[in-house]
């Protein structure tokens, strides 16, 4: 089971530390590789992509992990960390434009530099669930654990 | 970026032929391995999780990819084709039941033996999205593409 980059991810956020958890609503543009480009005909009609990277700067992973949302730890299954046994990320992204083998896109929390690892187009059909619970995650407005800045900006909806 | 197996998903279909696109009712059984178990902790408040598999029995993937919806090749990467440059699959599910390790779940369509790779909770918040174009994908009734047999058990919503 090897992943192979197939493009990477330009982003504003150059460290951990000024990445916010999901979804800002800053731009970020994926550069697939141009060996891959064929594989993107017909992207642009769809109005949000699901991307797959490689955290590439995730650190060793513990099976319990404390978040900001509370002070308990949790089960690393149970959370969004990004240090977990295998390094997947994923977002949903609004695809704003397509340039050649560029994609602009909406709503992405990754690194500058991550390696992107596969696309997928949304389809609310399957991707989308009503009648959800969330567990522990009691409190959903990133404002109250990010700061006023992440609510002016924020992508969540 | 080497995936390592965390658990496996044993389910009804047993090959690629028996095995509809995405969610039927059927249900799975998700065996983490033991080793990774304290990683589900709180697992349980959560209605629906996202899993990530390795399509084990994804083939040599082409950059253009013909579909049951309709007859025109369209980019592997505007497609949910498991033949894939990285054979990534994901589904979200209902999450039905715990039992230790063991996870009941609804809504997949992975085949017997996928090796899973991952497990995050579903947040509506930021991985359910409105206002969605999808493309080249006019018919989202998989009925009408997989005949009556697929309505009738079918979980797409």
């Amino acid at each position: 089971m090897q992943l192979k980059p197939i493009g990477i991810i330009h982003s504003p956020y150059r460290d951990r530390k000024g990445c916010p958890p999901q979804g800002r609503e800053e731009i970020c543009w994926i550069e697939v590789s141009e060996q891959y480009e064929e594989g993107l005909k017909d992207i642009d009609g769809f109005s949000h992509l699901i991307l797959f990277y490689w955290l590439h700067c995730s650190k060793n992973y513990s099976l319990s992990v404390k978040t900001p949302w509370d002070s308990e730890p949790h089960g690393v299954f149970a959370t969004r960390s990004p240090n977990r046994p295998n390094a997947l990320g994923f977002s949903v992204v609004e695809l704003i434009e397509r340039d050649g083998n560029k994609l602009k896109v909406k709503g992405l929390d990754a690194l500058e530099g991550t390696p992107l690892i596969d696309i997928k187009p949304y389809l609310p059909e399957i991707d989308s669930k009503t009648n959800v619970r969330v567990g522990w995650v009691k409190e959903t407005d990133f404002s109250k654990v990010y700061g006023k800045s992440f609510k002016e900006s924020k992508h969540v909806q």
